[in-house]
């Protein structure tokens, strides 16, 4: 089959929710026009902006973080060490490598050194990883860009991700996960940053295709702690969807960010303040015991600074605990 | 493993959406519960009203007519033939045995004796046979309900087949559809008769084990038109959501059905009209060309007198056009 934009090459990627094919030069290009219009429509990046592009080493935000880079704006990428036995080596490997073939050098956050690792975590706090991890992130995203002067953090979160987590919301009926999920989330004084995933256009496979034909090297197992996380389930239910009716997601996707939509409002059908400090991706139903959602601007963590809305921050709150359990069991062996 | 309710006999009927597992006679108080609380919760029923039930021959609607009579409402069963092959005659053929059971002799239309049997309507007025389905049920619901002096019609539609159409309606964000889904949709003056879908809070596993228990015979096969419905799609994804997260379809459809639910109003935020002249069931994405959707009260369909909202109404409109294409055939063959 020949390429559907050059009707030279021969196509390399079957994208059946365009009705195309493209051979890989093409594909670049559709490829990253669907990100730039997924920018533009949502006014997500601004020329100016000082992006901090947050690297996990899988294949969207190495892909995003290529796009972004390629378009020409200021990046930087952060990579955020979970401690996962071998799995975050791994990660961390393929970040550093890619980084270093771009000639930068990517900042790290270390949780071990930070004093709150993972898996010992989710021990102490009884917590699933996945909020954990997405409380720590939140954290950090925040502050790293607080600390470089970054002006918008961009998460690699693509249309498969979004609309997994959008039939998740609507399947409970979270109306106030509904109201908040957008690929812009606005920042605020007090140390919120502006959050934007700019890949929300782009599905897992075109995004796969992308790093694949352009030789960026990333890890393809998926996050051991995440094996159950019930995201994996609706994105599975999705995928046969959309492999039966091709362009499902994007309508989908679409439908929902229209600002008609009546789910855009709050619970009490006013427009609902977008930030939140909650998990926000891998969400493990039953597990969000510690949001601290709130509306207007946050204040600062009476520990650590951060924006919260409650006293102390959730992470830091949650490394008390880890501290506390720690010591507990200390006490334990010494007896 | 022992019944969770009488403790005493083996448990024979798994529900893990219910926590539970029920021997045979536990599971019947169940079952009839569930469809007593899915009447009253929506006020579907009246002691007085005379019920039409909808009877295909499949196992939703046998149990359905089972359950009403049981509960001693005063029904009577309505088979359309819709005259496909093989199908129609295994079909009609358990309908009349297990009427007969209970000594009733149900109603029957034949479409083929109607000038319409679904095969050929399909060919010539080229809409999916689902779609004609819809039209053709509809039109014989309201004429039946009147000639009989039925209060209420009720049709078999479960928890499965609601979910389904439900996730349909929301990945496409069909506003008017979604206004209107409900188990209850009100009559109107001019013949548009109350139809109601008792079995709304029963999933189809539950429904199928009721009748397996009590001897119900029933047709297995799905419709043969219906194999590529998306509506199979939808339910098949649901069923894997639902295998991993028990009780996910019953949190889905209770929380749409909230009258909190902003998606329960119409596209111009006013309630919308619940009655619809365009397929229900089984709708093929696409192929809702013939719908005559309104609001207020019908008028009378200049040529047979139905409710319509407009000059004729949509079952006449498809007659006359597989006459005429009846008679251009028949022209092609003299010539």
């Amino acid at each position: 089959m020949k390429c559907k934009r050059c009707r030279r090459a021969e196509a390399a990627v079957d994208l059946p929710s365009h009705h195309a094919a493209f051979c890989p030069d093409c594909f670049f290009l559709f490829f990253r026009r669907q990100v730039k219009e997924g920018i533009r429509k949502l006014r997500l990046l601004d020329p100016e902006d000082r992006v901090l592009v947050c690297v996990s080493g899988g294949k969207d935000s190495l892909v995003l973080w290529d796009v972004l880079m390629d378009e020409g704006y200021e990046t930087e990428g952060l990579y955020i060490d979970l401690g996962i036995d071998g799995y975050s080596d791994r990660s961390r490997e393929k970040v550093l490598a890619y980084a270093a073939s771009r000639g930068k050098t990517p900042i790290v956050v270390e949780l071990a050194k930070e004093g709150i690792p993972i898996a010992e975590a989710a021990r102490c706090v009884r917590m699933q990883e996945c909020s954990i991890c997405g409380t720590v992130k939140r954290y950090f995203f925040n502050r790293v860009a607080a600390e470089g002067k970054f002006t918008v953090v961009a998460t690699g979160h693509n249309l498969d991700d979004e609309t997994a987590r959008l039939l998740g919301n609507l399947l409970h009926w979270q109306r106030d996960h509904l109201a908040r999920q957008h690929p812009l989330l606005p920042g605020a004084d007090g140390g919120l940053v502006r959050k934007v995933k700019p890949l929300w256009r782009v599905s897992e496979v075109e995004t796969a295709a992308y790093g694949f034909l352009k030789g960026i090297d990333y890890v393809t197992e998926e996050c051991p702690m995440s094996e159950d996380a019930t995201s994996l389930v609706y994105k599975e239910a999705l995928s046969r969807i959309e492999d039966r009716m091709p362009g499902t997601r994007i309508v989908f996707y679409k439908g929902f960010l229209d600002p008609s939509n009546p789910l855009r409002k709050g619970p009490e059908g006013e427009a609902a303040p977008v930030q939140e400090d909650a998990p926000e991706e891998n969400t493990v139903r039953g597990t969000e015991t510690d949001s601290e959602e709130g509306g207007g601007a946050p204040r600062a963590c009476a520990s650590c600074g951060a924006p919260t809305y409650t006293e102390t921050c959730s992470f830091c709150r949650m490394k008390e605990r880890v501290r506390k359990a720690r010591s507990q069991r200390a006490a334990r062996v010494s007896r």
